[in-house]
Parts: structure tokens; sequence; C-alpha cells
């Protein structure tokens, strides 16, 4: 099979500051990493994913965005659509478990931007299951996705850029990788 | 093959701040990360070194430490032989060229410490050529180091920790991998 390349994001946050981890793979080959910083229930987790992939070396040749959840360092909520649409890329966003949407309204309540925060992830599109795990996708169908999950994981259902962004994301934040 | 666990680190340093990046691998598979800070052209990268192995899960499992090269952040140059009596693990030293040591105690003349930083680095013994690469071993025979290298390796000649640590602290300072 043809390399393909992926990037995964996933967040690591403490008190006062949170960051944003990319990890590119080519199948599920290591290439190299992105880091970026975003605020703590900002607005701004968008704005950094696409700027650090048209900044990247690799984004032309991207064939798929993993995101670890929608939201991340708290309610920043990102606005996958956009991403979609601004990086030319399919993204898919991946959970471990079905999202309590009720769970999720009643914690972004308070939140200045609810409206805004709500559509996002009600623009992501409906849940999934795929492959083990439970993905929203923007920007291809739910075949491709599952292709290109299945290039991307190693052990276990995880993509791994996102499992990898992850771990360093972790390692950021507490020093050493919490789970692995 | 039975799985061995691994740990490479690479440093990462900008104007006035330096990374300390580990990573540990099962094989070659990536398990998780350590990240700490150190001191530009300090004293403290050994210290820095132990104490990451001691507080992780994955000390007391480890087969080898791979280091990129005996100096970090600058000249702060790791006691390889203290590293090795303290964890109990071999480490091996690893370079892609021949060590200039005529330019290299050139350049450490002017720093404060400077025999003892010299002693370090003759410390850690005669540079060896094993599996194309250069390198210092202390705590295990050239034969061992060499089964270290070859089971730690995927694409290329280095250690998948050593090349993983090394694209994490490059995106650390730079914001993304420089080398891939």
């Amino acid at each position: 099979m043809k390399v393909w390349r992926f990037l995964g994001f996933d967040d690591g946050f403490g008190f006062d500051k949170a960051y944003l981890v990319g990890c590119v793979t080519a199948g599920t080959y290591v290439e190299g990493f992105m880091v970026g910083e975003i605020e703590i229930d900002g607005f701004d987790v968008t704005d950094r994913i696409i700027e650090l992939v048209r900044k990247s070396k690799f984004g032309i040749q991207l064939k798929c965005i993993f995101l670890d959840g929608i939201t991340f360092a708290g309610f920043n909520v990102a606005d996958v659509v956009r991403i979609n649409e601004e990086t030319g890329v399919p993204v898919v966003v991946v959970m471990r478990r079905m999202p309590d949407m009720e769970r999720i309204r009643r914690a972004l309540r308070n939140l200045e931007g609810f409206e805004e925060r709500i559509r996002r992830i009600e623009r992501a599109g409906e849940v999934r299951r795929v492959e083990g795990l439970f993905v929203q996708i923007v920007g291809c169908g739910e075949e491709e996705a599952k292709t290109f999950i299945r290039a991307s994981k190693l052990k276990g259902k995880i993509p791994e850029p996102l499992r990898i962004a992850h771990l360093v994301a972790s390692a950021l934040v507490h020093g050493e990788s919490k789970r692995f």
C-alpha cells in the first residue's frame, strides 16, 4: 500500500497553560511534531490548528487530520468544518466513548459564547461507530475514514499520530506521559 | 525476540530555555515521554536524567539508555558513568560523526568547570564505530550495545527513542520538528 501521511492533534493543560501537540506520521512511522499554545476554555484552537498545518512542510500531502475529541483545553471547541475548508484535508474527530451531549451542554452553559461552542459541536455532524471508535467525519466518507484509521494504527484502536500526540502532550504537562 | 524497553534523551534549546526530552520505546514501539528543563552550559543534565529515570514507571525494566551525544544544551556534559551507576542501566552515547576532541576542548576552555567537563567526556571511554554510528558505551559490552541498537531502530541507523526524542525536542523549541 502507498504510504499516507497523517496528522493527529491532542492537548495537554495544567493550571494556566495549555499545549496543542500535533504528531505527523507516514502510515504509522513518526515523522515529526508541532507544538503550539492555546487558551483554556478559549476560542483559538481552530486558528491554531489551521496555522500549524499551513506553516508545516507536511501540509499539502496530508491524507487526514485526526483530532482527539472536539474540545481542547477545557472547552476550546474546534470548528472542524472550517479546519477542513481551510486546509483542504479531511478531519476525523476520534472519541473512545459516545459523548454525552446533555452533560456537555450543561458544562458549556456557564461559558461565554455558549451558542457558538454548541454550534461547532453540532456542525461536526453525527457521531458514528467506526473501527471500534466513536467518530465525527468532515471532508470524506465513512469508508475513507475507516481506511485512514486502519492505515494509521499499530496496536489497539487509536491512530498512531493521535496516540503519540497524546503521550507528548501529557509529558509536557506532567513531566511524564500518564497513559501508555 | 523478547521486547526490550529503551530510553533515548535529546535536548532542544532556544535563547534562554533548554528542554531535556526522553522517549521510551518497547523495541521500536513508542510507549511514553519525559520532559524536563536543564541549564544552558550548566552542570545539571546528569542529575536531571537520573531523576527522570528514577521517578519513571519505566525505570526498572530499561535495557539501555541512549544519549544523543554527551553534551546537552550547549556544554552541559552528561556524566555517563554516574548515570550508569545510579540507574543500573547501560548507557550508550550515540553520535553520527567522530567527535573532534580538539575543537571541543577549545570550545570548553572558556567555560567554568572546564576540567570537570573534559573529565566527563573522557570518562565515557573511547569512541567506537558500531552499526554505522560512533558510540561511547558504559555498563555493557560492544556486542550488547550493538544488539540494543539493532533492536531499537526502524529505518536508518538511529534508535527510535533517540530519533523521536529529537523530533519532540526540536518541535518544543521551533514549534515544528526541523529534521524528519
